[in-house]
């Protein structure tokens, strides 16, 4: 299947993905976790069992609220857009796909319109969250991986094709995708928004889940930090793969579980994609250099486990296989 | 003076600074040092005297162009656009400026509007240039300072303040500046569209000059291996200034002087800028980190000299008053 | 067992593992592989199929020798002492423990002891190797992972508390080792000379046989470059573990297996070990830290396969068990 | 001059630079700039107003002692030996030729020599220092610089021949020079007993006075994180000079100056010497790269300003002559 022709001028700018919210069965551990170890700056933490964090060069007021609950799940991810009319086109998009909408009152956003996507992954748009002040030439707060923004998130979906084609008319361009030769459909597929390699990924899979999030660091050195400090500080299970550079994106990565097992990336040296007109790069289902360019096989828990939506179904794949995993 | 009013929808979408055309007095000196001491690659050396050069992530056919000639000069700064109706869009407004414009024949590209601006400076914009194919995962390709692509130009501009509103104008929103605190005018400025600190910056000086282009490079550590590379290779005099830090735009940066004194920087580490609400920093003009974030002065010569534009008349700046420089 | 106490006033000054000499079946894939991908300097290739190599850093003719042969096996481990009054004194020593010992004459280096081990690994010592003038500063010459110095050699021993008794004798000093709680026996030890963690390591095994040759690198993103290249230079399946941090030595390190399966790891950041009262760290052996202190598993081929020295018998293990292997 | 021959067999085994005890004006505001800033770990600070220091690789007390006094001076430098028997031999050194010596008690270790050196300089000789626990696998420990280990102390010397041609007598090598081609008399030297560049270095100026002490650390991203730090977090003034490559040692360096004007270096990749016939290099007093490979001068103060040892009369230097100072 050639890459689908996308969708250049939206009738809608989303602008990134900005934000995600997991529930996180003990929100102290949690705490420990994302600000002390990873390096998170805590930007509030509510009596109600809410913590908002954000990365070093983030003015929104957070990239990862983390909420008291069980069990753990995601219950949203967001984007923001450019401004509030991109809302009310939103809105109209996703009623006349016959998706369930509604705008929602949230803390630290100004208008947000809450929607599911075709398989039910709740999304939700914003024009404007409370600014904090700049900290990222405040170098005494740097800690853990250094974290500087959220760069994207990656789900497994049962139908890669049908959510690559449902995205790229919201406007997210294709930038390197993996296809099955034999069936000629893809395997996993990497979109992006922002001018990076990606803003939002799809894997084949049992879904809609979450596979991860993932964060944007300065360089592999802050990540081989983060690997010497987790590894002697009572986190070393709490390492799953990596280091090591991804094939597809270029990108220099480590992936590690948080306390509630949700998986967590860091993630630097990809490239910039903003022309319109930057080729899709495809890569084969068997090349070993895909998903490390330096050949090391993914755990099997790598290829299964994720976080699944809260109240979402999780289906089959259309495609059926064996993830490619470890000899 | 307040930042001016981003002009947020622009009536044409410029996606980038996109390349720069540099005449240099003796192309083989200039290609052995960018292609071998700085590590950029030849994409074409044409009989009649001009040299195409890209940086490793780079798919346009090139993003620098000397052409052989004698004085040295620049003769003109290239933005990628959105699509050729942008050209048109951009024509007119041009045009309504009472600035001269035309559409030109250029090798490699497809339509290309010839303009200048209020001061006389040559720019040109287009919608597609050749495609190469990536090199960005051919490592043995790598040399030098490893340079990714090209992120902006500075230019000396007589009048700063309104070099900032026509640029804005065009759909360049400002991301830092400085201001002089007793007169209330900008002394420097930079403005982006692809979502990083600058596309095009504007230091006050006798202009309109070309201060330097940068080419962005992956960590403080390739900078570092250029800076030993050039000083055992017979470079040592055009090291210029640097390494260092900047306090504007938190990025990394080295500045390097070319066979003809043309003003290369290298820069890495600045932040990501795609929130329209993102708001310009304010710096001071007395503020000493604000030109090296660790204190360090730079030398005369980087606040005097610069490249003049090809047949375009260099004037006093309106602001009167000596450059900063170390005592 | 407690670790042995060291001889600290040997009678014999031994200054540093030197170099070593490899058989290899194809000279010219071997000088690619090690001159145009790790970014050895070639000294001298002879007309009789002799390739000598040095690093960056080293001012002795050679650090390692390429012989055309086959099979491929290792000839001989070289040690530098201090001067050649402490030949003599090691010649007397070698007979006194009813070893082969013979003075030899050999290219570019002056008096030279050939000696056997009590296990029959063929070590030489000597005082002086022809000097060559000093390229650490011609930073136009590095390349691959450009390569600083031989650091040291490891080796599969069938008796590891005896290799570090006689190695102890010679005035070899234990760093670091691992102990099997069980049978109270050493399953592997870092013994040094120079300074650093070690100049030589046994690990219990099939043997003699060498595990690796080891070069200090200046930091991990030399070894970065090196899997980044490797992997896009034809040469992915050459690298067998890594990247990582070793618990014990605490080194970062990458092990690649050249054209004949020798084993070549590059390693930095190991720590200094001057004081005679340095303690020797003890390692428990079911500690998954100790071989990667991230904790990921080495492949089967790491504990299993090494290179044979030449006309060397290989003993089984006094201490049988199999190797740790990553499940 | 022709470098020194150096006594490789000296009577007496002095392993490495060992310690430093400065006396410091206020105690408080030393342990906030040594502690928080460069992240040196606090071993004890007693009620009679010293502070103990070590940096994460030692597991000795200390290698720096901070005494609370006025005015700030350098009380002694320390050198850790083999065993016992070379205090007693150093000490007939010492008294052979007409130097003041004594054996003393002093906390934390074991036998103390202390001597002075023929300009006076206080030092002191031992062989054991009570060892603390290992923390160089504790990365949550790691702050500031990541200092590692003490390196090596910097004098100025009035006579720095004489300098070179006494502590070669005691076992230092020569590994480094600047010598001034019309006098034929050293205008700088580097010697060594650990296997590096040098343990203790000379300079041509008034003295004795301590130039600085020097710190190792892991990489110039290190020295990057410190120069972040200290210009964000109140220390830009504490910056004196660099980041940079010295081309004499072609180490990595940045010098600071804590809140009494002592002058702290931090240091890394430079070389081994562990070689007695490691030839010395020489280099030429008006080469530009000398000080700094890139070509950056030093400020004034970096050749002028120093720390006075206690009690002890400064001399004009033999070599009158102005210090190389940065146009």
């Amino acid at each position: 299947m050639p890459p689908i022709e996308p969708v250049l001028y939206p009738r809608f700018n989303i602008l990134r993905t900005s934000h995600i919210e997991l529930t996180v069965e003990d929100l102290a551990a949690s705490r420990r976790f994302y600000a002390d170890i990873l390096g998170m700056v805590v930007s509030e933490e509510t009596t109600c069992g809410r913590l908002y964090l954000r990365a070093m060069e983030e003015r929104g007021h957070h990239s990862l609220c983390l909420r008291q609950g069980t069990p753990a799940k995601c219950s949203v991810i967001g984007f923001k857009v450019f401004d509030n009319q991109d809302l009310d086109r939103l809105d109209k998009f996703f009623v006349g796909h016959g998706l369930s909408t509604g705008f929602a009152k949230r803390p630290h956003m100004g208008r947000v319109l809450r929607v599911t996507d075709p398989w039910g992954v709740p999304l939700e748009f914003y024009a404007s969250m409370e600014r904090l002040r700049p900290i990222h030439q405040q170098y005494r707060l740097y800690g853990g991986v250094k974290p500087l923004r959220i760069d994207h998130v990656n789900l497994f979906s049962p139908d890669v094709d049908a959510a690559v084609a449902f995205y790229n008319s919201l406007g997210f361009r294709l930038t390197e995708y993996t296809e099955d030769e034999e069936t000629g459909r893809m395997w996993a597929a990497w979109l992006q928004r922002k001018g990076t390699v990606h803003d939002i990924a799809f894997t084949n899979g049992k879904g809609p889940r979450l596979h991860h999030l993932a964060y944007w660091v300065m360089s592999p050195m802050s990540i081989i930090d983060l690997l010497d400090l987790m590894s002697t500080s009572g986190y070393l299970a709490h390492i799953e793969r990596g280091p090591g550079r991804h094939g597809i994106s270029n990108a220099f990565f480590l992936y590690v579980r948080d306390p509630d097992n949700h998986r967590i990336e860091f993630y630097c040296s990809d490239y910039q994609t903003v022309d319109p007109d930057h080729e899709p790069i495809k890569w084969d289902l068997h090349d070993p250099t895909r998903q490390t360019l330096w050949g090391a096989p993914a755990p099997r828990s790598w290829f299964e486990e994720g976080t699944a939506f809260e109240n979402v179904e999780v289906l089959k794949p259309v495609v059926a296989g064996t993830p490619i995993v470890a000899p």
